[in-house]
């Protein structure tokens, strides 16, 4: 079949099941699948299940993987020898839905208003990935057979992180062998201006304790003479970070990716206004590193943020109190190739030295962190993936990063391939962890159009 | 009456109603009367009522005065035209219970252990108050008039520094017109030593609220973009005092009072040891001014501590937020002649000064502060206080001073008089402030065995 005949058939496929592809949207939108509320456990269960048979009934052969929490969703086409394999990974479970009281209609009932259907889960992820099994769907009844294999790795854990679905991943790697990942958990960098996410940052979260005096003490009889942990951690804290913005962690730059030029003239041409960026959250201006842009600064540059602080008394009104205990929760956010063991124990030998006489420390790392992670955009595959979204969306991609971490991007990288494309079909305005999540059917429509042609250029890149 | 009978009668008196003073004192520590929280105003006002009603019966005149917050009880003995009078002040409110969980018993279910009665209040003031109240009954039950007039002024916002008391005292000094005043609110200097406090340090207090973007935002979207209020709040106090434990704010130091070498030779020949005082409290070491003793920088150096530092996320485990608000409470500690309000003032301008960008800062004082205190240890009021405590406690008083602030006391020098006789019947190791505060009944019945023969010994020096 010549290529405009087959690009006919693409749209003529695409107008033909219009109806029916929302019809299925709705139906997979129907459950309740909370994967951080036990009471959703059944109905996560049943989401899991419909996938099955859905891929069951595209030809596919499939596994249902039990976990500790959720299952895990396994299908692959039959296999083709010699020809390249994709992965499409995704999640069936959603977020949790309270504030229920602020939702116009009910988040498991799917309500289309002004060309958006409202429901928990219908940004994130259920329906750009629905998109990408449709488009499979397409290849799999053409009559023409592609030179490539597909298989779907989906999982029921990504909004509470409780499955161990990284730990499978490495253990599974002859399993999940592919050539190429394909996700779409990830955000449009504008409404109809499609972007492919070639950058993550990593994460590495600790808690400080400190300890003082064995009980809180008057800080009349004591100020003066017993050190305060509150004082001390405030002393501390404020000794990560100079007024440049710079962590001063010894050793902590070592590694850092540094920003190639090719990358900065990336973000230069992105349409993006700082002072937009600043009234969009209510202020007039921020922080962080002194010689880099905001975008820089988000995207591949190291962060350090103080998520909680607490100490003494936190009543109303006053109390003298010199308490004996303080503590805070903060993170580091990592870029390529910094390293979270070795940043833990530098963090550690420096916290170690900055603790005043008088104060016991404790250091706690949550989990093991995860590093940074850059995708190369100038590889085959990525400008397969240019053409695909400018096929579907009339309109060349932005090549955009993430400035938080998707722990399992970086275990696909480490253990499967490290051509990773990351497709944005949602917008950061779908409210995917608030009330009233909703997805642009336009945006699925195209969704299934990009990923039909992003199937035909990746089997024509062998 | 001779002297001799006179103190076999004290003492027989102690004898007999040892268990109804006991009984009463419980009694007094069962209201819940925490001042700075909202809840108990009702339970404040109740003691009010209680203690006024004991007043009656004993025979004074009462007054219960409203106030913004809680109610001031005004009592006086029936008066003795010529003879000089004094004023016993105290206070019936009490700190916050928090935390609450430490507690071996309840706070307001008076629990005795060991010889002492473990309660909130029961140090901090109301076992101390209630020994001069059962002194004074004494004489007033007595067939023998001592040529004295009493003023009780008992106030019930101490703890929280709400009800404008020092302006009641200011605007009132006819009503409270005295030739002396004497309370307990200070320690022992050690157990069994008893102790006239002749110094104070000032307070002044405040509460410091930063505010970033205008909702918590997603660390890893936002973080090294926009200013994090948790990381600001620990860098902008971490400014205020140096590594030599010298506080930063410019003028500062201007007005402090140097130590005498008459002061620090006092200091030098109590039995006090460092090495002691730190374990007491379970630690090796502190932290405090360079070149100052441990009782120098507690008594007569001004210092700096955190009282409360609250900021994003306290729960359990981690949450990636960088949240939109942060907030600190802490003081300084005064000495004489720093002016609080001259140092609230420089102190706002070097906050404002050391304000990030994109952080909005309120800063809050606590009532109006107040400066510290020197007493003459020579007048003969003085003296009489030093024979009242050799016959209560069979010990010469040490003359000490103390770290802590009790505002109305510059108040009471400033519009009243300055014979101000402070007896320590408290332990510095009561834990006035923290869980588990106690008071040794020893002292408590020391305390009115001293007070009683200090009235005698205030009448006779007309």
């Amino acid at each position: 079949m010549s290529e405009k005949k087959q690009e006919f058939s693409i749209q003529d496929y695409l107008n033909k099941n219009k109806e029916y592809f929302e019809h299925l949207l709705f139906e997979l939108l129907r459950f309740p699948s909370v994967s951080a509320v036990p009471e959703h456990h059944q109905d996560c269960c049943r989401t899991a299940e419909w996938l099955e048979r859905y891929f069951q009934k595209m030809g596919l052969s499939t596994k249902l993987i039990e976990t500790d929490a959720h299952p895990l969703i396994y299908a692959e086409t039959p296999v083709l020898e010699g020809a390249p394999t994709v992965m499409i990974y995704g999640h069936y479970d959603v977020q949790p839905t309270d504030p229920i009281s602020e939702w116009e209609t009910e988040p498991f009932l799917p309500t289309v208003r002004d060309g958006y259907v409202y429901a928990r889960g219908a940004s994130d992820d259920k329906g750009p990935l629905l998109s990408h099994i449709l488009a499979v769907e397409y290849w799999m009844k053409s009559s023409q057979k592609l030179n490539l294999n597909w298989k779907f790795f989906i999982e029921g854990d990504e909004e509470c992180g409780n499955g161990g679905t990284q730990n499978f991943v490495s253990q599974n790697s002859d399993l999940l062998a592919c050539d190429y990942i394909v996700l779409s958990d990830s955000p449009q960098f504008a409404p109809g201006q499609p972007a492919i996410t070639c950058g993550l940052r990593g994460n590495v979260y600790y808690q400080l304790d400190l300890t003082g005096a064995n009980q809180d003490l008057h800080s009349g009889m004591f100020g003066g003479a017993i050190t305060n942990p509150c004082n001390a951690l405030t002393k501390i804290l404020s000794k990560i970070q100079d007024e440049n913005g710079q962590i001063t962690v010894p050793e902590f730059y070592d590694d850092v990716q540094r920003i190639t030029p090719e990358r900065r003239e990336q973000l230069e041409m992105l349409p993006f206004e700082e002072d937009e960026f600043y009234a969009s959250v209510g202020v007039k201006e921020g922080f962080g590193e002194t010689g880099f842009s905001v975008l820089e600064r988000r995207w591949l540059r190291p962060s350090f943020d103080i998520h909680g602080l607490t100490g003494g008394y936190q009543g109303e009104g006053g109390k003298t109190v010199l308490p004996a205990r303080a503590s805070a929760k903060f993170s580091f956010r990592l870029v390529p190739d910094q390293d979270p063991q070795k940043i833990t124990r530098s963090l550690n030998a420096f916290l170690q030295e900055n603790c005043p006489p008088g104060i016991q420390m404790k250091l706690t790392s949550f989990g093991e962190g995860a590093g940074g992670l850059f995708i190369d955009t100038s590889s085959t595959c990525m400008q397969a993936a240019v053409r695909a979204l400018e096929f579907g969306f009339g309109r060349s991609p932005f090549f955009i990063c993430e400035g938080g971490s998707i722990p399992i991007i970086s275990t696909f990288a480490q253990s499967l391939t490290p051509n990773i494309i990351m497709i944005g079909l949602s917008q950061s305005s779908d409210h995917a962890h608030g009330p009233n999540e909703h997805f642009s059917l336009t945006d699925f429509h195209r969704g299934i159009k990009t990923s039909m042609m992003l199937w035909r250029e990746l089997a024509s890149l062998s």
